[in-house]
């Protein structure tokens, strides 16, 4: 069992203390996507006449659903991992589980508002780089969300299963939330240039604000990113956890982590 | 010396064969990479009149020096360590920094046709998403490339110095890269609502070729994140180069790994 699996129990700590600059990392960051929401809300607000589901006004819950969902929630959880690092695994998983359904539901009711939007005044659907890379991002979020159920929350894949799959799904997770914040990018763009066209080159104020928007979201990512890939951040496992899997590992499988 | 640097020395042999996936993965990468190329090229073609410095033509040279240079170049510069992996570490540093001046001076010839195209016609410089986005990345593009340079090719910074800062040498490459292509995407928008306009909803064929292009610009970013962050694909360290650090580190500072 010694060698490489790479961090050796002895150097991991049960109550390992948060690397000192953690914390202040996640406070940036939701420093970062708090102002994210509340500049999508101030730019709604103040140059596109608010939100309503009842008017021309239901095209504005679209930006903003998918902003708090696929990019706020999503970001956070991704980084449960990085912020819990003490509690049980098994409770760090269900919020982490539980945040990307609120995500989902939030974005769901984004995409409801647009499509319905569209029917109401007669436009077309999914003909715009947005809507194939947001319509591909939201199945694949739902596909990622499906599988990792199946693998770490529902009760039956196999421990060497499931280090088998983490990897992918990590990479997976990761790629989702940058793809989710292109399209938000892409978004912002197509408003404003439907909306704006050749005024946008006048420096007009709403194209100043959207423009920060847009360098407010893509700092949004690589502090979540930077977050998630710091070496010395990541979580280390419990010792519980560590035996219990162990044993179990030793018990079904038979199997050392040199096998594979 | 035993204990944490991940991978013992004994494990990495000299000529470590390559793993079995990772030439597929990189050929479909340099497929994904040119099909980006050739499409840019064959939208510029088909439905903007081609390339010329001397006329209207000369914004055209801006897409595609972009897309050769921070794109593709860029790309191929990240993969370079998981290409070339029992080169001498030096001939592969080298290559890696040579690809990324190459792409460096093909974005700046893009750079250049963009704002002598927009002086010529008299176009405001500047205003819009796609181009605070790109300044900066090429600003950011420029410090990575001199900082990397003074770090890993300069002689004079120290081992322990080095693997200091690899880690967000490797990073910020990596961001940069993302945000480039999350800026080629703007900027692929940008062009087709100023021409096509309400046209883009009725499926012109320009249209979906730019969706296609688009679609294809972010597999690419996806394939080459893949191959770079896949743990079992790293370099491993020569065994000669390994030996050669841990004497000048020994000789120099007398500090052990574990010491950080």
């Amino acid at each position: 069992m010694r060698g490489c699996a790479c961090l050796s129990m002895e150097s991991r700590a049960s109550m390992a203390p948060a690397p000192r600059a953690l914390p202040y990392y996640v406070a940036f960051s939701q420093l970062l996507g708090l102002t994210v929401v509340a500049t999508t809300g101030a730019w709604l607000g103040l140059y596109r006449g608010g939100i309503a589901w009842e008017s021309a006004l239901q095209f504005n819950v679209h930006p903003l659903c998918m902003v708090i969902g696929l990019v706020f929630l999503q970001g956070d959880a991704l980084l449960v991992y990085r912020v819990f690092r003490n509690e049980a695994k098994r409770t760090t998983k269900v919020l982490h589980g539980l945040l990307h359904v609120f995500a989902f539901i939030i974005a769901l009711v984004g995409l409801v508002a647009v499509f319905d939007y569209h029917r109401k005044n007669g436009y077309a659907d999914l003909y715009s780089l947005h809507s194939w890379c947001g319509i591909l991002v939201f199945v694949l979020y739902f596909v990622q969300w499906l599988v990792g159920f199946s693998f770490f929350l529902f009760p039956g894949a196999s421990f060497s299963l499931r280090s088998r799959y983490r990897p992918q799904h990590i990479f997976f997770g990761a790629t989702i939330f940058l793809l989710s914040l292109g399209t938000a990018l892409l978004g912002l763009k197509e408003a404003l240039l439907f909306k704006l066209g050749t005024k946008y080159s006048t420096f007009e104020p709403e194209g100043v604000l959207a423009n920060v928007l847009g360098l407010l979201l893509a700092s949004f990512g690589v502090a979540v990113l930077y977050i998630l890939t710091r070496g010395d951040w990541k979580r280390p496992p419990q010792a519980e956890e560590q035996a219990l899997s162990m044993d179990f590992k030793t018990l079904t499988e038979g199997d050392s982590p040199s096998s594979q």
